[in-house]
């Protein structure tokens, strides 16, 4: 599937050098060609990359042109020099496209620690401006840009219309891959050509990442780099959005972060399993997100699942160290629709023919049921295996 | 080392069938020839082990004689029947040395789900006590009876003088490994001739818990089934400890469950390391703590240390996900003895040696200091290897 822009974007990526593989493109260029509507959600680390403190800084706003984004180096713990390099990185960009460095957003991810290789920056650049368009082999270009140790670029993009007008969602994302000394790193850029206030896109990108990207899992670490950003343009709508269409605008949106933090989750290393975890009937959804994600992270869980072993005692284990208050008796348990644990009590049913589906299939479902109100929430996760352990401890010091 | 046990106790363990296996033994009882003290501390999990609520209910006590643990079957998820079975076993204990069964305390370790093979406990106990003896070998062969994948049995000793008498503290434990379709288990029984009043020996196990078992993670999952028990039976001194006494004794208690938590670490299921981490500096034990265990619960820490990587990046990361409020520079960080990370900033050192070192030893020390305080908190980790992963995602339905 071939990934258009909205109106008025243009992307583009290069291989500049930070990587110093000639071969494998590490940076990333997002444009809007008139100023637009800007909103981001950042790491909640403590720890924090440069990038994220100075696009933190800079968002919401009505004015922002792009973001620029490298991959080899994620530019944290570097102190004062790395603020000024990742400033240094707008100001390249502002120069490029004919802004202030204040109207440019950054991003970086990749090796913690080291400083950036600015000289390779400061000639990328311009390369990567000079290539910009508004076709789909610049985005996928910008998409593979953005890469760490992902197997493939993720894109998602939905068409809506919006009092009879055809609008765009087009977003990019990166997945929780580690690479060398490195952490995992999601980062995200959703472009589109309607129409909203700061205000609006804060809290649809906001409200967004609380169904999406905060609903994923590898293994349960918030990185110093994670950051998600929404620019909307209003190329393709005059006018702000009715309060039905901004309705409208967010379910769309939703359906694109949702199917860009699947996509992470599909690549997560190593993962064989896709597992989707339902918590149902809780009295509130902070309630269903405690124990969702109590057994997103569980590497026994996980390990379960590699295994293809229906192994309900761990997933009730992991509701009762939730945090929630329930009993054994408040618990049932579905997985693949085969109902395993019913109110406190095992159920009957066939362990080997669900444990066969489950080896034979890379998603697995987990359906958790409470009886004691309406809230849920839906949760991914990728399950352990020795590949994913493999690969984040081989030697690379 | 042969570990005895302290006066006027007696133990024994067999092999009674539960695992099915008449050369692997299955079943242990720790007996004192008169009534002592008990105090326990159990799971916090809300989903919990018969056993567990059998035992949480009869302590603290000042007239227990026994305790009797089966591994095989974890006696969890088994409804009203998994009670009645875990009470059975208590009244079964209690006719062979002559108490009543609220005299006793049950665990049980292994299977979830599944219920007692009742019958096999029924001979199995009657037979178990007929060898009920003080000596060293008996002793052993009850540590082996609480063991599930444990490749080894852990038993720590110490003895002390009190007031001119010598008296002893002897513990059991087993560890944290799974088996089959089930969950990381960890029991102990600790026991000694010390005299006790029910609300000191409530205290110091409690106390001694928090800074032993409860400062250790193999994949940071509280099972249903955890249970610490501290029996104490008075033989060797007649009358209550003075406050100096007691806190003497409380410190021999803390290296007898320290000895055995680090045990139950350095048996983790495919651990190549034993990481020791130390947190100090913060204004409270509890910012230590937080602190401590993320980085101890950390996949990618923990994948890092079995590659033998001195990756700084996790460790950092770890502190700013803690929920502690802190800044980067606020964190300075040693491996092994070498300074990585000083107050926000990377420090020249020689990676290469470091890192061959970690390969080459068991043991990893790992220190983060803190400018906020004098609190702190040492904590014991096993790394994550391709072998856990194996050994947890073995086809086992």
């Amino acid at each position: 599937m071939t990934h258009e822009l909205p109106q008025s974007f243009r992307t583009a990526g290069i291989a500049c050098g930070v990587k110093g593989d000639p071969a494998i493109l590490d940076l990333a260029l997002f444009v809007s060609d008139v100023p637009g509507t800007a909103a981001g959600v950042f790491t909640q680390n403590k720890v924090c990359g440069a990038p994220v403190k100075v696009s933190r800084e800079r968002v919401p706003s009505s004015d922002v042109r792009a973001v620029v984004i490298n991959s080899g180096n994620a530019n944290a713990c570097t102190g004062d020099r790395g603020l000024a390099d990742a400033d240094r990185m707008t100001e390249l960009v502002a120069e490029q496209i004919g802004c202030e460095s204040r109207n440019v957003l950054v991003c970086s991810t990749g090796l913690i620690g080291h400083f950036l290789p600015l000289e390779r920056l400061e000639t990328g650049i311009p390369t990567v401006a000079a290539v910009l368009n508004n076709d789909a082999d610049g985005y996928l270009n910008a998409a593979k840009g953005m890469m760490t140790t992902d197997t493939f670029p993720k894109q998602a993009t939905r068409s809506l219309e919006l009092n009879g007008q055809r609008i765009q969602i087009s977003g990019a994302a990166k997945g929780a891959a580690m690479i060398g000394p490195n952490m995992a790193t999601m980062l995200c850029v959703v472009m589109t050509d309607a129409e909203l206030s700061p205000e609006d896109a804060d809290t649809a990108i906001r409200d967004s990442v609380n169904q999406s990207f905060n609903c994923i899992s590898v293994e349960g670490h918030t990185s110093t780099s994670d950051t998600v950003l929404l620019l909307a343009n209003g190329a393709a709508v005059t006018g702000p959005l009715s309060n039905d269409d901004l309705a409208h605008f967010k379910t769309s949106l939703d359906e694109v972060t949702i199917e860009l933090a699947r996509a992470i989750i599909q690549d997560a290393e190593g993962a064989d399993h896709l597992i989707t975890i339902d918590v149902q009937g809780l009295l509130t959804r902070e309630d269903a997100y405690k124990i969702a994600k109590t057994v997103a992270d569980d590497a026994l869980v996980k390990t379960a699942i590699t295994g293809a072993d229906p192994n309900w005692g761990r997933i009730v284990s992991c509701c009762g160290r939730a945090g929630v208050d329930l009993a054994e008796t408040d618990i049932s348990l579905s997985i693949n629709g085969t109902l395993i644990y019913k109110r406190g009590n095992p159920v009957e049913y066939d362990e080997q023919k669900l444990s066969n589906e489950m080896r034979d299939n890379r998603d697995v479902d987990v359906v958790l049921s409470f009886p004691f109100g309406d809230a849920s929430v839906r949760f991914w996760a990728s399950d352990l295996t020795q590949e994913y352990v493999r690969l984040n401890s081989e030697y690379t010091t």
